[in-house]
């Protein structure tokens, strides 16, 4: 029995959006009904190379499929100046939770960007306005382009603003989708009154105030996921219809995590998690909502499930490289 | 950058023992000296397979090595029956501390035996009389192999009594080692009358009574990896100079966990850890020193610094099969 080998280039054909979110959403309900686990993420600092790793593991089961595995992610903020590498890189290991069978070991960094859009299009699915055509992105690294890829396949968007302070990520943003959709570079308060926003920035100061976000805008605040961090004006937070994707990562780290500990924002704040939400338990976007708020910090159970479709696409479609680490064969 | 993979047999190959017991060695100084991190392994229940999933990531810092990764172990007793698979399987993700870099995927089962024979190793040479001669091993199962390998690099041993009730196991021990040493096979007492004894069984309820072991003996306690399980009796325990891996791990699920939640044993019967004896903080045997008992639960950072030898000699010799997951090629 040899384990399938997938690349970053393999994983981001084989993970395709459309069966990503529905597992996504599945892992979403899972973690609240109870059929999913997923330990708590332990870290290693090594202050002496300004860097972290940190261990994701996760099981989860769904109605008709189940799936187990392990991201190994790190941070290492120094690394596109000093080494050429990325700051985060990933590497995911896919079990058979049954026999505990390595399936495949697949690139984390590709598997991130996925399920971390999907995430994404899981709340506004739940919490946009029905007909949203617009999107505003704030942000245009490597992340917008799976909140685009994403959000546009639960919302029939026409129309994309993209803010960033820097011309060429612009520039590339509007190029590699100028195609799809009506594209045009935007102040962050045209991005922000948009149907649907998604912030995607490593800021420590909030860069986007009540004003400019519209009445009824559904903001997916992806980027926060460090203490201290924080994108949105503490004003929307309290205003908002607040969604959370954890309680402990939120509170410790995503975009809350300021007013949280300084006590400005309490659970009383908090409308609820994404499962619950997904699982039925309690309503999405209702008629009376204005501003909605998703504060994602990203879970396991997300990689575990987007590490499912991706394995069984590329099983199916005969991608990949076999090797038998275990001598197993 | 690619990164290297390594099969089990590539790991067998690469990880020798000559280098393994000193890099683990490396290991138990570092922790001991905080120089090491290792999180709490995370457990993964799945008993609707009867089987678990364990994460074990660690870093150690040794004086001029360092050394990072991910262990993903399970325990899936129903597999050998059910599906032809090994109990425990493991997959091993080697990361360069400074970039996090992922340098390695190896095999982890080869991995784990090498390091638990290295630990045995590393306990014999500090507790075992000097000019040792003759070892006694309980248990011929698979792990009884590097029981061997490593202990006779630290001492000058002659004689091997193998004791197992399965005549087959037994044959295949003896076959295997009856070039290099002179292999009998031999009841419980008179493996544990040796002048280091190796135990290395699954078993429950103890084997190994005090008027089977030898005035000066000294025991690696192998076996116990779970609640409930113990080898050595009671007295055994009491009187030995009794030194163990890890308090958290050996008081949860060592030789000593029985005794330790009964009571019967306490903190007060612990000589120290390995670490301490390693680190030059405590003796290790002494003129007065009758029975010793190290408790070996296997640590995180074993695997780290077996994954970092075995590296380095796979890339020394030109082993293991280059893949570039992470598109940095």
């Amino acid at each position: 029995m040899t384990m399938l080998l997938l690349s970053s280039e393999e994983v981001n054909e084989n993970a395709k959006m459309k069966d990503v979110i529905p597992a996504v959403e599945d892992a979403f309900a899972a973690y609240h009904q109870g059929t999913a686990q997923m330990p708590a993420k332990s870290y290693i600092e090594l202050s002496q190379y300004n860097g972290d790793f940190r261990s994701m593991p996760a099981y989860l089961e769904a109605d008709d499929w189940d799936a187990a595995g392990i991201k190994w992610v790190n941070v290492h903020p120094d690394n596109p100046e000093k080494h050429d590498f990325p700051t985060v890189m990933g590497t995911m290991i896919y079990s058979d939770p049954e026999t505990a069978l390595p399936l495949a070991i697949m690139d984390g960094t590709e598997l991130t960007m996925k399920r971390t859009g999907a995430a994404a299009a899981v709340a506004t699915d739940h919490l946009a306005v029905e007909g949203a055509t617009t999107l505003g992105i704030i942000g245009a690294g490597i992340q917008s382009y799976s909140q685009v890829e994403a959000i546009t396949k639960v919302r029939p968007i026409q129309e994309i603003v993209i803010s960033d302070l820097d011309e060429e990520r612009v520039e590339n943003f509007v190029q590699h989708f100028g195609d799809r959709f009506e594209v045009r570079e935007g102040t962050t308060s045209e991005a922000a009154s948009c149907d649907v926003l998604s912030t995607v920035t490593p800021v420590r100061d909030p860069i986007v105030n009540r004003s400019d976000v519209g009445d009824q805008t559904h903001i997916n605040a992806m980027g926060a996921d460090a203490e201290g961090k924080q994108e949105l004006a503490d004003e929307i937070l309290l205003e908002a219809k607040l969604v959370i994707d954890d309680h402990a990562q939120t509170t410790h780290s995503g975009e809350i995590n300021v007013p949280y500990s300084e006590g400005t924002l309490t659970d009383e704040d908090i409308y609820g998690d994404l499962g619950e939400i997904v699982a039925g338990g309690k309503d999405g976007r209702t008629a009376a909502d204005g501003i909605t708020v998703f504060d994602s910090t990203g879970l396991a159970i997300q990689d575990v499930a987007t590490a499912h479709v991706t394995y069984q696409a590329a099983h199916e479609n005969g991608n990949g490289t076999e090797f038998d680490l275990l001598g197993q064969a």
